[in-house]
């Protein structure tokens, strides 16, 4: 099978043998998959990573235990927990100190014709959902879990800052949740995709001081959280939601001074994710900028890196 | 009058004029001050401070409007609001846009024979309390503000990290308030004074890492928040009471995949302040290293800024 290999920030697509399943695990055959800021952060080293990344993906289910898996198309949650564990027990396997995570941490992930991933993870695709809009669940549900970190009052104002591929996901999905969101960006095109939802946007020249009391930190750059901190009133909350390589340099007497919550934000819950993709109200085909084959990662890394880019998609040869 | 001056880095004891009140406003006269932390870091320029600081303090009313007020012994909320905002509307005159800080901005602080403050400010101190327990009041309510701003479950395990002033003051509030507290610092005489009141104690050497729920860092250093976070367990809650001037360098991947929540606290409550330390239960003569007079400020902050020194108290000259 081809399976993309990342190693000291090359591309490379390799010729593998294709993994065996573990009991309890699922042999999964890639439709398509997208990259992810996280994947691009890889590449650069992140995590020291070399392996298959991806963990974006729909997949067909060709070997598992389940029954009502078998054969079906389906995205998945990342981590693969211990299953046994105190996180585990209270559902949050997400934070299982033992786990492995697909495509990140321990696990081969999905951009490859063939991986493998415990059947608690899988979740069936409804039907009327194209694989181009299913692709998106996982970073769909990471948006979703603002929501359940904190008890947002209905119709609250909140803050979305970045106009990346997450930034546009989170203004979508807090929009749908009944909240008024105003996107801050930099790019005219990208914020029109948000603006057609009703969204309010801005061109960032110079951002709004003390104004919110939600504010979602998603641009994905070092200097992000000190510009969301200012734009914070004393006593708000600022999601955090980007995960950049190596220190950031922060002043923290605001923080502390307008006694601000922080709030890390990272993985969420599939479920509400693909109820809304189901929903069909999320504008997610004019998030993709572009296709692949599997066989051309190189390119299709090279297009995702690229700036103005949004979601790049890596689709399987037919089987 | 004497009035204590910060300039550039030096201390200096001036004659003054008597400061005029405001209507609504009481004239003050000091019995005893404390000399913070913050007011070492205003004496390095922290907020380009210069004018009289003292924010911790026990003093007689000499002039006021109110009936209830006059003659008696008092403490004050640092905090001079407007009375008519948002903020001050909701009680939280301490986040009011308009206020002044006594002895931080815009307010000529307490190491002064004489100063003003709203009345409103203002709180009696029980007859049986002594004016060395009384000028705890706005740190012991500093370190009750983390009982306002998050629900700690009854007996949850609580890593205090520094054992200077303040983090010694909030590991004994806490432990009072049916938390079980474990206090982390550097110097075996100060861990000694919360052991008196059976916290666990322990000098760091390597501290343990993801093992907490609840973090407080009170090490009043720079490189404390990352220390605190490393502590922290998955979607546990950190918060800062440390104002340190300038930026600080901070890996913020572990608060994003971790989920780790950060909340900035500030000024607190005075009514469970002055109740705690009414009670006798908290250990405060014992956090007192010396005491100078007013007129000797400038060797009384030389014994504040050595390395182990506890709370130094400025005395005013009987009237």
């Amino acid at each position: 099978m081809l399976a993309v290999h990342l190693e000291q920030g090359r591309v490379e697509v390799r010729r593998r043998p294709r993994p065996r399943r573990r009991p309890g695990w699922a042999l999964l055959r890639l439709r398509v998959a997208g990259i992810c800021n996280t994947d691009l952060e890889l590449l650069r080293g992140y995590y020291s990573f070399q392996g298959t990344p991806g963990h974006e993906f729909v997949a067909d289910v060709v070997e598992c235990d389940s029954e009502a898996l078998a054969g079906r198309r389906v995205v998945g949650e990342i981590n693969a927990a211990c299953g046994q564990c105190e996180w585990c027990q209270r559902g949050l396997g997400r934070h299982c100190p033992q786990r492995t995570v697909l495509g990140i941490a321990g696990l081969p992930g999905a951009f490859s014709e063939y991986f493998t991933l415990p059947e608690a993870n899988l979740h069936l695709v409804p039907d009327g959902v194209a694989d181009e809009e299913a692709v998106f669940t996982e970073p769909v549900a990471a948006a979703c879990e603002i929501l359940e970190q904190a008890s947002l009052p209905a119709g609250a104002r909140v803050a979305v800052l970045g106009d990346g591929k997450l930034g546009l996901l989170i203004a979508q999905v807090l929009q749908l949740n009944g909240l008024e969101v105003k996107l801050y960006g930099r790019h005219p095109a990208k914020l029109a995709i948000a603006a057609g939802l009703g969204i309010e946007t801005e061109v960032v020249s110079s951002l709004p001081q003390a104004r919110y009391d939600w504010v979602v930190e998603a641009t994905g750059s070092r200097g992000g959280l000190e510009q969301a901190v200012r734009m914070a009133r004393p006593r708000s909350t600022v999601f955090m939601k980007s995960t950049v390589h190596g220190a950031v340099k922060l002043d923290t007497a605001p923080i502390v001074v307008n006694e601000i919550t922080l709030i890390g934000s990272r993985c969420g819950p599939f479920p509400p994710a693909l109820k809304l993709i189901a929903s069909g109200r999320l504008r997610l085909r004019e998030m993709i900028t572009g296709e692949y084959p599997l066989a051309e990662a190189e390119r299709a890394f090279r297009a995702a890196a690229r700036r103005g880019a949004l979601k790049i998609l890596l689709r399987a040869a037919a089987s």
